[in-house]
């Protein structure tokens, strides 16, 4: 199509500027904010960060307006004037403003509102602190960006959770691991020297959504990123990030004191590695100074840690946690381990290996559980560690890097995903327990809190790899600011800011949006069936692997499909799995009698002529629900074909796009499964059902040895 | 600096727009071109070629002009009007145009031209075909952007080499082999589905300067390229490619037919293979009609070839060629070769091994030939088989992306290196017998040209790592244009139209850019001292490695420095390199009387003390050099203070921060490199030097485990 490479060099719509694209309201609106956002006025004394809020509120307005050039002035003598848009921290140091907000709207908190002034009035954005400003700043531009008016506006939030964190998993040659949207962001060979405008823009999307840390390199973390000359790196994007209130953290490779240390043990009851951490630690912070902490993988999937020499998880994160404390760091302790040696369900492990180091964590450690006991599948229960460690703070890992749901080309909403887990209730003080109130500390009166997402976000000019993937970084965000926030919601508001505020296209697109993780549960794994795709690089469908070298690495150990039946039985007769659940949960998914439907092979096993409560068999069921998740995906398509007229042609024609691969990849999946399962049963196809166009073996054939972030 | 973000996500000089920049002419200049270039008019029957010049030509002149959008319109039936830009072929079907140009411009070849009508001018792009047309647009963009006048103009000119080809060394799984802007430009994973706009700015840019082809992937090269999949991946850029004079090759991996075909055997002479062979061609025809052919990279460096078999290369590149015939494919074989198992000199090896097989290549078959003996050092004499092969086409191969000059942080312009290598007399038909008429085909009576640049070309925003690289891509294409050009021309008009047309900023400039190659070489390897650089990533200096698996893979074998003396003798009482040179190059490269100094390590052995034709003694000289190399750097650095002062902010800081990390290296280079030849020789460090800042072991601990492009 002539029209994308005619705009290209100029200003296609390519995805860079996400949900801050600033562009000009209608002609009434933008006549309205100009005349009632005139100028920009500091009203604290100036900080990097003030300046910074300062620079988006202008460019903001600007843009919105398509008005002239405003000023950035500091706060006059005589106090505000009409049309001004105050900015400053609440308290002594709001200089010239005639009234003060009431305090204690909390760290991190905002009130944006109209004030009288001479007969009109003006807008103040006053922050509980310095970043406060900047995320009222940016909920500011939300509402205007969203179809608000500036007059009598009135806004207050403040975040629930302390550390909203991405963790990149990205390596040091800039591969990115299970990343879908090109190489890392991070050009570590020509850092600290060359310091790439896109980290700006990198931190201020972030800001935008109250993000306020993030985690440089993969958790598979190689030693080097210790060293002098990485740490300098770091540094250099901390400096950059400072501004935008956004902490940089590193993973930290456990045998980094035998690896780069110059010592032959790691254990962390050694006076010498307790020394060399120790070290480290205030050789990092001499650079970094609000440095946030690390973030440890250990003795997971072969990476080293404090099992090696006999301690504990809790052994390994205090002494971590001891070199940090005096800086003001925390360490990030993840959950995600299983045993190449433990014959036990790789789905209780974690629970088993953790629950009894509860309340020995030091102060400054928090615990980093996966939403799922498994690995971020389509969809799993919520991990039993949220409501089963009260004397821990657990941090919730989300992967925004669809690993298991379609890479960058499936159009899946996890807001959707996210906000399920979310509000689930644990029952860990009975009903309401949910793992919001986990997370956010509020259950087990944690003042400790943080959330943390595998980010999707690469070197592609998009960021995220697709136009819709950005709504997941989105989502991720404002999830992380408030877990109890509703992720239909949310989807309108990133619609609002990336797309078009015509309500027309709004709302279907935003259920739309809701629909799309139920379509990909459909066409991948349906009825509770779960990790059963390609070895390896995770694409595309691969149920009948049985040959890898651990029993849980092959998708046969998660379904047991044969002539039987299928379903991996973790009630009281099988791994008991249940047990780790709070009453009246274990139960409820421990009955056949209860246990709903999108759960009932994780924990059940049945034959294939098993009755689903709708009376269908489950081979029945099984074909039906691939059916749909291809229907889905189909639908998806065809809406989007009116849905698009809303979008400009750039947009419109990649979305369609990626629209078309997710469908044909559907199809793959459902057929691909379903040609093996009904070799596994031997049963005819039910009625109405279309056998696969390809054999079982055209499907086990197909290769991708060049498949991403493997 | 704060300027930095505020324009980022909104059209900072970001460096994408290369050298099509378009920006507004000066006041008097737009409006001369305003009332000048009204319309575009296409005065030849429609085809994709002639849309894509138009529509460039549209761009080129609204941008130029700052003018309103203007029209592209057929010929009208009252033929061309004034101020009508008139584009189209010569001959039969240039339709309404008052006159006719005399033909035999030559294939690819424009005239454009002022011509009257009703009293006023009309400006005629003729071209001998469709690429002639887009060629002379893109001249006469290229002489608007460099200040000149549309009025009275006069410009023709055509192409003296027929294939002028870029060679992608990238892999399927988008990481680059000696890539230092990023992954690879093509998006296999999402391609044929996802056309990613900026395709279509990668081929306007290639066509500007002439490139009418580009090698897709690497010469060290996965077989799955020539599967399906992937050919209908190249299919779909060729698509994009082709409106631009385009074509698209494929490196192909010898052993195909083992790897992917099925086959037990890569035997050339095999009826099985060659059927094998000849039914992929057919296949890759079928997809991509006007496909270029195939490179081949074989019994090199550990890729498999028909030696393999018993089989000579020309048997190789024969079954290949007689594969890709019937469709008028070529095959491009290249002469880098030297075995694992020959103790002869290695920069001897590819003359001795093909010299014999001269004139037994199939007419569809060039030889493709580095510019050097060695591997794209900074400076080596050229390579013996330009004049040593008149019976075979041989095509030039330059290497763009700076492997071993400094990776894509130091300034070093190559238009420098390649026009000397050009101008050099072989003396193969005595004086004149320059490499540019091997190249072209003059000296030989060949019909069949090419010539391939190793591009320096990723995803990075700039597309090749840094500002002044572009200059690199930009001067190969104008030189593979006409190997005859001057290379401080062209650097003038890159600068003119990347950054000033002010002659305050452009001579100054342009002298800067040809000065920064004898930096180079000055400061890595002066004198002739060659491929002394890191193991593996080539990043940094490492004379003093000698302990790797093959004499050659060695820095110690190319120097040899040891208490007597430095240099390896290629004269008659060594290797006898200087035999493989034409009377009298050898003659002279052979004598330390004639020698020049710059290839005197190259060719000769020599004492410490021995006394250069300038009295200073070898040791004193290389001392010397190297310093001067690092003051040339110095100056650069300073210079662009104030040559910075005629570029935009963002472009001024980001080449001075490249600036800054040359001068370092430089200084690096020049002391790691001191320290080991002090080392070496046990000398004295000469009156007036400074001696290291380091110790030889604290260089030689240097490891840089992440390195680009390995």
């Amino acid at each position: 199509m002539a029209l994308m490479y005619t705009n290209t060099a100029m200003g296609a719509e390519d995805g860079y500027r996400l949900w801050l694209r600033y562009e000009s309201l209608a002609t009434t609106q933008a006549e309205s904010l100009r005349s009632q956002a005139r100028r920009v006025v500091i009203a604290s004394p100036r900080t990097a960060t003030l300046e910074a809020a300062a620079g988006e509120l202008r460019r903001g307005i600007e843009g919105l307006s398509a008005g002239a050039p405003i000023d950035v002035i500091d706060m006059p003598a005589e106090g505000p004037g009409e049309g001004d848009v105050v900015i400053g921290t609440t308290g002594g140091d709001w200089r010239g403003a005639p009234e003060q907000t009431e305090k204690a709207i909390g760290p991190g908190g905002y009130r944006v509102s109209s004030q009288a002034v001479h007969g009109g009035t003006y807008t103040a954005v006053e922050g509980q602190d310095q970043s406060g400003v900047l995320y009222g700043v940016f909920a500011l531009l939300r509402a205007l960006q969203s179809g608000n008016s500036i007059d009598s506006i009135e806004l207050a939030d403040h975040p629930r959770v302390g550390l909203r964190l991405l963790n990149h998993w990205d390596n040091l040659d800039r591969y990115v691991e299970r990343g879908y949207a090109g190489q890392s962001l991070w050009d570590w060979w020509r850092l600290p020297d060359l310091v790439d405008p896109r980290y700006t823009d990198y931190a201020r999307a972030n800001a935008s959504i109250g993000i306020n840390g993030t985690v440089l390199n993969n958790v598979n973390a190689a030693a080097e990123v210790l060293t002098p000359r990485y740490i300098a790196k770091a540094a250099k994007l901390a400096d950059v990030f400072r501004p935008w209130g956004i902490r940089v953290y590193l993973s930290a490779r456990w045998s980094a004191p035998r690896d780069i240390g110059g010592l032959d043990t790691a254990d962390p009851l050694d006076p010498a590695v307790r020394a060399w951490w120790a070290a480290k630690a205030d050789e990092i912070y001499a650079a970094i100074p609000d440095f946030g902490g690390f973030l440890v993988k250990a003795n997971s999937e072969g990476q080293p840690g404090p099992r090696e020499y006999g301690r504990s998880h809790a052994d390994g994160a205090n002494m971590l946690a001891a070199a940090l404390a005096p800086h003001g760091g925390v360490v990030m302790w993840r959950a995600f381990v299983y045993s190449e040696t433990d014959p036990e369900d790789r789905v209780r492990q974690a629970y088993t290996e953790f629950k009894p180091l509860d309340g020995t964590f030091a102060d400054n450690v928090l615990v980093q559980v996966k939403n799922g006991p498994l690995d971020f599948q389509p969809r799993e229960p919520f991990h039993p560690m949220f409501g089963g460690m009260p004397g821990t703070p657990l941090m919730m890992e989300f992967q925004l890097t669809k690993e298991y749901l379609g890479f960058s080309t499936h159009l899946v909403y996890l807001g959707a995903l996210w906000e399920e887990v979310l509000q689930t209730d644990t029952f860990a003080q009975g009903g309401g327990s949910t793992v919001a109130k986990v997370v956010d500390g509020r259950l087990d009166g944690h003042e400790l809190t943080g959330i943390a997402g595998v980010a999707n976000i690469g070197r592609d000019r998009d960021w995220s790899g697709s136009d819709f993937d950005q709504a997941n970084w989105y989502a991720f965000g404002r999830l992380a600011w408030n877990p109890d926030g509703d992720a239909h919601v949310i989807a309108r508001e990133w619609l609002q800011q990336t797309f078009s505020t015509d309500p027309a296209f709004v709302e279907p697109a935003a259920e739309l949006m809701m629909r799309s993780r139920e379509a990909v549960v459909n066409y991948m794994t349906p009825l509770g069936l779960t990790h059963i795709m390609g070895t390896g690089h995770h694409y595309g469908p691969a149920p009948w692997v049985d040959d890898l070298g651990r029993p849980e690495w092959n998708p046969f150990y998660y379904h047991r499909a044969d002539a039987d039946g299928i379903g991996f039985d973790r009630t009281a007769s099988g791994s008991n799995a249940v047990e780790q659940y709070h009453a009246p949960v274990g139960e409820q998914f421990g009955s056949l009698e209860s246990v709903p439907d999108e759960y009932l092979l994780w924990f059940h096993r049945v034959p294939w002529d098993y009755r689903l409560r709708d009376g269908t068999t489950l081979w029945q069921a099984l074909a039906r629900q691939y059916d749909q998740g291809v229907g889905q995906a189909e639908a998806m398509r065809a809406e989007w074909e009116t849905l698009g007229q809303h979008v400009d042609p750039v947009r419109r024609a990649r979305v369609a796009d990626y629209l078309d691969i997710q469908v044909r990849e559907a199809k793959w999946w459902r057929d691909a499964c379903l040609a093996y399962f009904q070799a596994r049963s031997g049963l005819d196809w039910p009625d109405g059902v279309t056998p696969p166009p390809l054999t079982l073996d055209d499907y086990r054939a197909m290769q991708f040895p060049y498949a991403p972030g493997n």
